[in-house]
């Protein structure tokens, strides 16, 4: 625990002694070595596949889940895609050095308020090894400093990619220094990780609810939680039904292991035997398991091929990450907003409705990172925004909330020119 | 401590039951209730001097020094004060609802990114009683409820204070509950406050560097700290000697108590020897007392009638809030830069120079809030940056830095708009 311990601490002031230095260096210089970084990873490609078949071998001989398995997997295509999405991240603007406001006094003081970087984000995630390229180029474009800790299962991978990261990213000008990656897997190193608030300006977690958690929970500095979706879709009595059976399915169907996906659909007492037959039977298509409570089941009960369960308390306010939708037939509007503060997480909130009352009503009072109105919850993500790249959803209010680029990744500082000014 | 758990509890849960509505109050609504709680705050000032007068006098003879008694002491051209305050915030633009950015995609998706409030604000704050009509107008006019919790020596102005806001305020239209401010001076029921991050979103120490450690390190929910101001200003080797003495003095003598005030002189050993006399002659006067280091000492040291003192290792990085400032010689602007890296708090760091090269690296490479070039620290204000007002000064990259505003008080909202838009 103590070499492990060293390596932290001795990696994470390397980091914080970079960022010095990565804070005003020249766009240029940090999308030149983004192209290197791309190039690099399609041209070591090698060296990366052999270090994630370890991985792999390691992590099915251990009886890892496919789906797990499967997200572990690289291959020629799949870093391919992730070299492409480096290079995007290249084209993006510079939010470094941007002039968020710009005045001068009466006296002639000149004030501005410029963005700059946070400084040193720390990064404790899972599994996936693309989330080491990933975050590494969102620090490094938005000049920050990282220190990562992805997990043990993907050790190798991570290792291999950081390797070349840190090689292309040095050799094109980014200060020694600025990429940092943990190669212990001391459980207990993550707690001592989360006490360095004088070297880690920001804690990422990025994983299951209980990694978030608990790094929320212990972390001295500030943390961006997020990733946890309860999101429900509420079909008004002005819906249009066909809208609402397309966005219904949508945002259930379409990926339905992500966070922002459909876990309980409501609907509108008056609209709901018109409309829950329609969207069952497309559900039951796909497959989706429908958890529903009385009222839902009375309606649908007679109809053939539905996946029915019968409701458990426990199913409103739950993550289903998975083809199952829980259903609730509501009076009003009143009820559905009550219901979504109660459970839901304040990700990603829909209403459909031909209402524009209702919608404005929705939109305004339901409190949540992304309100939508007809339209699917799946669209939450930075790059479905236009933002071009994220680094995760945050569902907290403070600083940033909802999908988190570039800019998020900022913050400013006051810059005051004078010609000898004084107080009076 | 039960009945003061409770008491907690119960208008904190007001508080975030008031927080939904009071978020899409409209403008009007808000500044009316501005408006009548200025009105309030002068026509019923003799409900106020009498409560104060009691904290006074009990303060008194408890011991309190006199700058503290200042501080505590409430009078008729202060309420007049005050309330003018008040009108102020009620003429500020309303942050709530402000489109930060808008976009229709390529598909016809409206997405548009509002500002919304952050909800409830929690306040723990000594002494001064204005802090409770500042930090409640502030909130109130950026559309979020607070709970206050003020010092014991002033329980009574504040009290009284309160409930007169809370009275012009819910006449006015206000939501009940949106001003809470807690009665039990038990000392325990802070570190209970701290835990309730589902009550209470943002907590606000004001106070001492005690109680603000104490809070950030204990609280499960956000907190933005701030107020410690270890100030820098650097004499470069290009400085205007006239702006130089002027700025210094300024930044040291015109009000010591603050944190915007200086507490460090660095000056280029080039300048030092037509400098440091200049300055030292007229800190003299005032009566600054100087902690020097052996080159300033050795050139300052045949003047007379100057209070010098040999600087101590801890003079480096203390806040004064007197009239003391720590002198130092240094070789280089580098020098300086390590230096306000070492010791600063990231508040507000001058250089006084002709070069703009030194200038622009002085700027870019200072991590503070605010930065400045030939002008004097003292200048770090909500007021004086054209902001109107201030909940205080965050010395924090995280959410907000610098003056703290209406704007600072609010996070945001995703608003996406379809019309039957699914992911495809």
């Amino acid at each position: 625990m103590q070499t492990a311990t060293n390596e932290l601490e001795t990696k994470a002031k390397a980091a914080k002694a970079a960022s010095r230095k990565l804070a005003y260096l020249p766009t240029e210089v940090k999308n030149r070595a983004l192209l290197a970084i791309a190039e690099a990873i399609v041209v070591k490609q090698d060296e990366i596949l052999a270090a994630n078949s370890k991985d792999y071998n390691e992590s099915q001989a251990s009886g890892m889940s496919p789906a797990m398995l499967d997200r572990l997997m690289l291959n020629s295509s799949r870093l391919e895609g992730i070299a492409n999405d480096v290079r995007t991240v290249a084209t993006l603007p510079d939010p470094v050095g941007e002039t968020i406001e710009e005045r001068t006094l009466p006296n002639g003081l000149q004030i501005s308020k410029k963005r700059v970087p946070l400084g040193v984000i720390g990064a404790i995630y899972e599994s996936r090894p693309n989330v080491t390229v990933d975050i590494s180029v969102l620090c490094l474009k938005s000049g920050n400093a990282v220190v990562l800790r992805g997990g043990k299962e993907a050790l190798r991978s991570n290792l291999a990619l950081a390797t070349i990261i840190q090689e292309a990213a040095y050799d094109a000008g980014i200060p020694q220094g600025a990429i940092q990656i943990i190669e212990s897997t001391d459980r207990a190193l993550v707690d001592h990780m989360l006490k360095m608030k004088d070297a880690i300006d920001l804690l990422i977690p990025r994983g299951g609810a209980s990694l978030i958690q608990s790094v929320a929970e212990k972390a001295a500095m500030p943390v961006v939680t997020g990733g946890i979706g309860v999101c429900h879709t509420y079909v008004d009595k002005a819906a249009d039904l066909n809208k609402a059976v397309a966005i219904a399915y949508n945002a259930k169907v379409q990926r339905p292991t992500v966070c922002n996906a459909l876990d309980t659909l409501l609907v509108h007492t008056e609209i709901a035997p018109q409309y829950l037959p329609l969207i069952a039977q497309e559900w039951a298509k796909a497959g989706v398991e429908m958890h529903c409570d009385e009222r839902t089941l009375a309606i649908l009960k007679s109809l053939p091929s539905l996946k029915l369960v019968p409701a458990k308390p426990e199913d409103w306010g739950r993550e289903f990450l998975a083809l199952i939708a829980a259903i609730k037939v509501v009076d009003s509007l009143d009820e559905a907003l009550a219901h979504i503060e109660r459970y839901g997480s304040g990700h990603s909130e829909a209403i459909v409705t031909e209402d524009k009352t209702a919608a404005t009503r929705f939109l305004n009072e339901v409190d949540a990172a992304c309100v939508y109105a007809n339209a699917s919850t799946r669209f939450t993500d930075g790059g479905q925004f236009g933002l071009g790249a994220e680094i995760g959803i945050s569902t907290q209010k403070f600083h940033a909330r909802g999908p988190m680029a570039l800019r998020e990744l900022t913050s400013y500082k006051w810059i005051i020119i004078g010609d000898g000014h004084v107080r009076t």
